[in-house]
């Protein structure tokens, strides 16, 4: 196996010292966050400083997804709230998923400058996701089974070897992880899966999201989840809307989240 | 079959009106571009209003890529450049291969609200594409057989069926198909590929890329990627990055090339 690299040994070190594999998934839905906070000048950023102070010990990462930061304010809210995680010492793992042919990959593969690493799409794929592997420093999650109803729709299909696509995507991952920059991403809503492809791709890291509001296996996500200790539990919604009132006390009720999601997978490590 | 929606109703009609097939690619990259356009403030739709004042006589739509607009200036630009468009009738297809579970994709799916139709990308099933599938009115061109090396890695290999997970994905975006809004996403440097697939799901319009700076065949592109006389043809570097002095002439060489590729393909029609 290839020693880990800078990103997933930080990362290591982190999940070390701070006794957490929580990666707290920053989906700041302009449709959810409290009522006072969107009359600020960029408001998702304004809800994000406050998650990130309530929850930063809780968090092995953050990982915002890029759909909600789509637009010119999102960007610059997303820009806001990387700076302020790096200043609390906390990576950013950039739920992008990510994919396209030679000089379009090329330009997507920028966002890893100011992320530390970021989810791809294998369906095109490794000349697609190249820009990104080659940034050898950085962390590369490949999407290979996702916890959505209609991951079954491509990813369980049976290939003429027999075994399921998501399988051969594990492998190929495995293949494209020269650098020990490559995670998978794997569901926590399919334990058994899980435990298969610990099996296949014992050096992978996984992100495991589906823990929290889509339900999902706590104990499989560690038991399977962390290759040499490593790994990551996301929850998005669960942790930053666990206050559903929206009241003032939004970023406690996150706090508590973390932490109660911190305990609870660490009773598994 | 369903009746093509609006989105490709307008499509045909737009075709047949200009006689066009040409999608012209907006991928704006800021590298690229003439050097006295980056003083603008707006550089890259400065570039885009130019290019579309010269092509749009030959243009059957206009296909920024999401990846040159991915910062603020970037998302101002892009609106921007699709509001300019639509003034001069032409629609705007964005080439964004998005694909999120549930309440994620809906997000991505507001990219809808002001364009077209979207590229979406397959490889995490159905629901992770209903927000798109659900704009009824809208087109949605799923990636299927993608012209770039590492296309074959996972969408040649075979299944236990016999037939490619390409060819799957064709069949499962034709059961999509309720609302007449799907398209397929298929490489012209594939031509025999082209014509199996065309025989598959004979009713599914196809974007054909790989036409120009990626070579590819613009016969077959044309003779297999329209359905009932709909299709585009995509042409991107080759078009807007003509000149490549980039000179005051870059605009005159971009309408230059559209035609050219225009007159080129309606050889074949």
């Amino acid at each position: 196996m290839p020693e880990f690299n800078p990103f997933f040994s930080d990362l290591r070190d982190r999940i070390e010292a701070r006794d957490t594999v929580v990666s707290v998934g920053l989906d700041a839905d302009l449709d959810r966050i409290p009522e006072h906070l969107l009359e600020r000048d960029l408001p998702r950023w304004a809800f994000n400083r406050r998650i990130i102070d309530a929850t930063h010990e809780y968090a092995a990462c953050y990982k915002p997804n890029v759909a909600f930061y789509e637009d010119a304010d999102g960007w610059r809210s997303l820009r806001e709230t990387v700076a302020y995680a790096h200043g609390k010492d906390v990576p950013i793992l950039l739920d992008a998923k990510r994919a396209d042919i030679g000089n379009t990959a090329r330009k997507y593969a920028e966002l890893l400058e100011y992320a530390d690493a970021i989810t791809v799409n294998p369906y095109m794929g490794r000349d697609s996701l190249s820009p990104f592997l080659s940034r050898r420093e950085k962390g590369v999650f490949v999407l290979c089974r996702t916890s959505n109803p209609g991951g079954a729709d491509l990813q369980d299909l049976e290939l003429e070897s027999g075994e399921p696509l998501y399988r051969r995507v594990a492998a190929l991952a495995d293949l494209w992880n020269d650098a020990g920059n490559v995670g998978l991403v794997v569901g926590a809503t399919t334990p058994d899966e899980l435990e298969e492809l610990r099996g296949e791709v014992p050096d992978l890291p996984f992100l495991v999201p589906g823990v929290g509001a889509q339900g999902g296996d706590a104990e499989a996500a560690v038991e399977f989840g962390l290759a040499h200790g490593v790994g990551l539990v996301n929850s998005s919604r669960g942790i930053i809307f666990a206050d559903v009132e929206g009241s003032d006390g939004f970023a406690t009720a996150a706090g508590r989240a973390a932490k109660r999601l911190r305990d609870r997978l660490n009773r598994h490590r």
